[in-house]
């Protein structure tokens, strides 16, 4: 990544949030809209659209900014000193940025109001829980590929976010910056501002926790 | 490509285009017929069986004639001079011919007549912009995977098709040769005739700007 | 292949094939089963394992004894001179022996009776029509991928026969030793024995034709 | 593998089965939740899920345990004198205690008991020979794409599993310790006690017999 300066990395990362997230919220849109009252059909569309986009925009966007998207795995590759204090500090702002404007570009495809302020309370321990759940399986997933065979996170990624839409009770947000621009959809996909401090508080968690234990499990001994 | 001559290049971009409106519209059928009035589970088929063609149809086509199968595909790469303005001109005549025949050949596997018009009406300023995100999304792709990991762009265009029929308004045509080829099937993929012309304006103005903004986007510093 | 004796890949054109109808025939009545009237999400539910199993049994028998699973991929391999006739006429044998066991293994795996003669009736041109393309568009994916990228047969393989089973109006069998075993199954994906000749015929027609096609396609010119 | 101790395999082995189980539980409970009486729905995503889930898990633990998750795995590869036997013995210990907290994590993530006891009957000859043939396909997937393409194992994995949950009665466990931790899960996914020991049973029979067949069948012929 060293040869892209830090205005091209930090338009990959808003670039490719934005689309990220017109994804996110577009096909929550169009699911709900011809799903009816079949919600599994319209999380089914939902997962598959948004692992889909995952693979191919990191796939794009890597290469030039590392593809983070989602601010937990800036702070774990800063901590990691994978990239430098002063992009790690610009980079969710590029990405929360993007990320807003994505779900504004969603509402305009469907002919919805640009403007909405989610009103879906996603509350309670449990769902807490699924994020630390789902952020650490996240972070897992992108520095165990990253630690063995590279050329296959992008890929990875996407398999792993289209089950963690099924298996967490909270459909897997894992991403503070996906979290704020959610607030903003009043859509099938939204989450009230009142729900985003603990999600996001979860997803910290989940990625300091799952960066600890991998830590060590990657160490391999140099003896035995 | 050197080794092919123009006509077997013309060949593989008509042949490829046939097949692959002969999936769009015959799985479109297929799901109409099948689900009932449950669209979802229709345009899920739909979007899994162009998705997976797509990958098939660029691995078996690239090698011969870039597999574009797609007007704005062959204008960007012949403004990037990596094919000659002579071939670029008549690669949408052998795509379009061909598409069109695709169609043809899917109406007669299902028992329907052949020739047909579509009156199914696509209007309006939320379908215009997402046929410009649709096919703006469909460059970055392109041009993106080519630069960094050209054996990838087969299966992240199928994949990112799979997400532009669900997170895009229009389900995503980004083809002006698929959107004429779907003028002439007034089935669930079809198209008014009266609509085409503002898609295959947006599906322009979407190409051209992802061309701008990926040109600038992936020159490399060499300083820094 | 060289390294495996006639026995060994008679075996595995025989265990392959009975693995594949398991799964085609398993995959179905479970379908069948769980989706009560909604056949659509029965036909995605069988098109996703079948494919899925082909990626993987052509992954693991391939290099064994090429993995065809089909008499009409034999007789354009041996055409091509790929494989000596001695081997290609036991060969469609070894299929059909393993796809009628493959059937019956289904049945008892389901509890249901084990010898079944299917009473649905799949007639007409249209049909026809479908499995001249259906065929057609398996040989280009088989002898395409083959000729460029050799190790993303399997995969191309298995996506394209997710498609073809929505494109096509015959839910693309493209396989005489697979339309005689399902003869031998009165579930979802069975066929009427009175059916099967026009499919088989329809087979080996699109069989030719994609090798005819192919065979110019794929034949670089020297100059130019 | 060789760089890693004894400690961190074991613990890759726990932290894989328990993600593995979070995964298969989690999305069984999300699709029972959001299919209403839809079943099919419900197992079409609880498969994709877990698929998914196993091509990352394998592709992040394999290198550093082999990424068994399953005791008659690790039986095959202990046969095989590919693990020493040492290890054989402890693997399955940390591979059933992982899954358990993998179960009660999933109903912690969805706000259920976290100590259940499946009452899912799910006994009987048929689901039994569902077994064997799930457990053989199995191993003939991991032992097949060891020998030849290595790098394909976990795609491999994930694919055949998603076709195993269809064309299998039992919905393919395949693996006596998801069988135990299901039996400590009263949901979709869950299987009661006394149909446990009739699965493991069958399950052993598949792999032994696999491991045999693909013994004799993978072993090249010097001559000829």
């Amino acid at each position: 990544m060293g040869g892209f300066d830090a205005l091209r990395r930090l338009t990959a990362e808003s670039l490719g949030a934005a689309l990220l997230l017109a994804v996110v919220i577009g096909s929550g849109i169009m699911g709900e809209r011809l799903a009816g009252g079949n919600t599994a059909i319209a999380l089914l569309a939902n997962a598959l659209a948004t692992g889909a986009a995952l693979v191919v925009l990191i796939g794009v966007f890597g290469p030039i900014s590392g593809a983070h998207f989602n601010p937990v795995v800036t702070l774990i590759t800063a901590l990691r000193r994978e990239i430098p204090w002063r992009l790690a500090l610009a980079y969710p702002v590029a990405q929360i940025v993007g990320a807003i404007v994505g779900v504004w570009v969603a509402h305009a495809m469907f002919g919805a109001p640009i403007l909405q302020i989610s009103t879906h309370s996603r509350a309670g321990g449990a769902l807490a829980l699924s994020e630390v759940v789902a952020t650490f399986g996240l972070i897992v997933t992108i520095l165990g590929t990253a630690r063995f065979r590279p050329e296959t996170t992008a890929k990875a990624v996407g398999l792993y976010i289209v089950a963690a839409y099924w298996f967490t009770a909270s459909t897997a947000f894992a991403n503070p910056a996906v979290t704020i621009a959610r607030c903003f959809s009043n859509t099938f996909a939204g989450i009230a501002p009142s729900s985003a401090p603990a999600f996001i508080a979860a997803q910290l968690i989940g990625a300091l926790l799952a960066a600890s234990v991998l830590g060590w499990l990657l160490k391999a001994e140099k003896t035995s």
